[in-house]
């Protein structure tokens, strides 16, 4: 009898091996599966929080500049206020754009898509890089450091072009997001004009980094080949581009737009939700219970709305929530409260992307160094379901 | 007793699945993980063959044309000789450079590497693509199709450009193989040449498609967040470029060269191989019992040989592959013998990458096309292994 019931467990077991081995599992988009190592990130799910290198993100949201964030991920640590003077330093000195990119920007059609012109900008700055042939730590840190500096370059040059505005330069007595902020609405100076830039300085640091997101993920994958890092970054921004991943803060504003008044508000989500339309903003493949980072860009969205006293977009922000949260029971992700910002910061919404690469340069970098320091070749296989051997047919008797 | 023995199995089953869930393994480098379905590729490892869609690639390389199998791939059948006529006349009217990719190749520099050219000169006609915003099965296959005829013009282009050489034009009476031939050495007519060509057309059916290999895996993680079909292309060339995935060649060509003479092979390999120097060509992560496609391609690099009266590379290899045999146990893979068939067309060495990318083309898009037609988001986790909790700060305190 005793023997019968270990028999039975040992058979359990042996079919659960044979079944494994004949269908092997796997688990669809890698959902919860570990592809690799990582010092740069840890997703707390539970908690819904971020930490860059150990470094809570709300604690770096609320004290430190995204320079120092960038340098944090880029260069392994906070910077005493000696490394920030020459990591700004660098950073000016690198805001300029070669001669071919340039030329590249002039000839660019007015309705080019602002992720495409990034993505041809960045391959092209690889194709003319000196440092091409030295894939060693610092050669990727220099790199990284130039491409930060010069990814504004591009968009505000580009979109200049696009729209026959004047050119604007970098300025450095100015910090990161002030440059950004300037470089892409002309403006500059007064209170609220720096709350706009603090403000963009935080999104900047809550968009920097974000473990194995599709975007890091790419150019991880591509970076194993031991290719160059602007191979790695081209990737990445062609990826980001999908409405499944850099997309969403677009939209959201999109949707703000269409609202258009917070007493249209209500009537609108319930009229989406019955008619079973995807609402962006909301949900998160890994922070399933919410995202902290949704928190900390909705205070300053608060604040900043009620500094600019435009409270519109902020209010069909909290009703749409609200709806969201009783209905479907689903949290805002960082993307949700952004827009808001953005929309009051009076940045074009086609840009909302491509800002999103100016922070998340940092991120994808410091992956990308990290990759190639300890290298493994990304080459997973497939599930094969399609058709068993096929027999060749002459073309002559084919149908 | 019998209730020792149960209680004992499940204690140290207990005990497995709490060190699982305490430290999650993982296979780095993704070896050996299922990352997805595929009906394009099946690869058995025992017989170290391929089938693309269940047809034996060695006999597509024996009994097809490029063009057949680069329909089968992406249309998903053996045409018929009408859908071959078709796809044929498609193929030749979409061999065309729009101006802006000629403006391009026109600005750059001699020096530039030229998978970076391809990385960026198809960024770019992302770009400006008509079809840009349809991600639709038809659109991306038609978007697949161009681009399949515009990669040869734009190699052969830059090439011509660097090298001062007429330019060519592809002839619509001739092969997809003996254009590219034609555009790559401008040489044309005569037995050894069709010949060369022929050679060089089951090479591109040969290396045509290989199921999740790092760079169609990269185009499938960035076509996962349903960006556009050439954004997930840009990111396959970038990730073909590093030199553990589709320089090998090349630098099989390299050693071959810098042997110069099969009596100088033997003492060269062995003084290779006692300084641990890697030697390119052989073994191969998933093919670790050998790789069919090698026997094939040696065959007729062998044939070559003999009608270009050259047997030099051919000797120098056969010395090579027996020594690896014996003294490292390695197969030859793919690689290998090739880079013995392109140094006997006469092919540019630094084409060989971008030749590599005339023929996987069409099994890139065939997998992009495939993702998308089923999409999930390719997002995996990562172990984080960096810092424990960091306490922020202030930037006056850190050292």
């Amino acid at each position: 009898m005793s023997n019968g019931i270990v028999a039975f467990i040992r058979r359990k077991t042996a079919m659960r091996i044979a079944e494994s081995e004949n269908t092997p599992g796997y688990s669809p988009g890698l959902d919860g599966v570990i592809a690799g190592e990582t010092a740069l990130c840890h997703v707390d799910e539970d908690e819904g929080g971020l930490r860059y290198r150990g470094y809570a993100v709300s604690d770096l949201a609320d004290q430190a500049t995204f320079e120092e964030v960038a340098h944090l991920l880029l260069c392994g640590t906070l910077p005493t206020r000696k490394e920030l003077k020459e990591f700004e330093g660098r950073l000016a000195a690198e805001a300029l754009l070669p001669a071919p990119v340039e030329a590249f920007l002039g000839m660019i059609p007015p309705a080019a898509h602002p992720m495409d012109i990034l993505r041809t900008s960045v391959s092209l700055l690889g194709m003319i890089e000196t440092d091409a042939e030295d894939h060693s730590h610092d050669a990727n840190l220099r790199k990284s450091i130039r491409l930060l500096a010069q990814i504004p370059l591009v968009i505000s040059v580009a979109h200049g072009l696009a729209n026959g505005t004047p050119r604007m330069e970098a300025q450095p007595n100015l910090t990161f997001a002030e440059n950004l902020l300037c470089l892409l609405t002309g403006r500059r100076g007064g209170e609220e004009w720096r709350l706009m830039a603090h403000v963009l300085d935080v999104s900047l640091t809550l968009y920097a980094e974000h473990e194995f997101n599709a975007s890091t993920f790419a150019a991880r994958a591509t970076a194993s080949t031991m290719t160059d890092l602007h191979s790695a970054v081209t990737s990445a921004i062609g990826t980001l581009k999908g409405p499944l991943h850099g997309g969403a803060n677009e939209a959201v504003a999109e949707m703000f737009l269409e609202i258009e008044r917070p007493d249209r508000a209500e009537g609108w989500i319930r009229e989406q939700l019955g008619g079973k339309r995807r609402i962006m903003g909301f949900g998160h493949r890994v922070l399933k219970n919410g995202d902290s980072r949704s928190a900390i860009i909705q205070r300053h969205a608060d604040r900043l709305s009620r500094t600019c006293r435009d409270r519109r977009w902020y209010d069909i922000a909290l009703i749409i929530e609200r709806v969201m949260r009783q209905e479907k029971g689903l949290c805002p992700n960082l993307d949700f409260y952004t827009a808001v910002a953005y929309l009051l910061m009076g940045i074009p919404r086609r840009l909302y992307t491509p800002i999103f690469v100016c922070s998340r340069i940092t991120g994808w970098c410091a992956h990308v160094i990290e990759q190639q320091d300890h290298n493994r070749l990304i080459r997973p296989r497939a599930l094969y379901k399609g058709p068993a051997r096929e027999s060749y047919v002459d073309i002559d008797h084919r149908r």
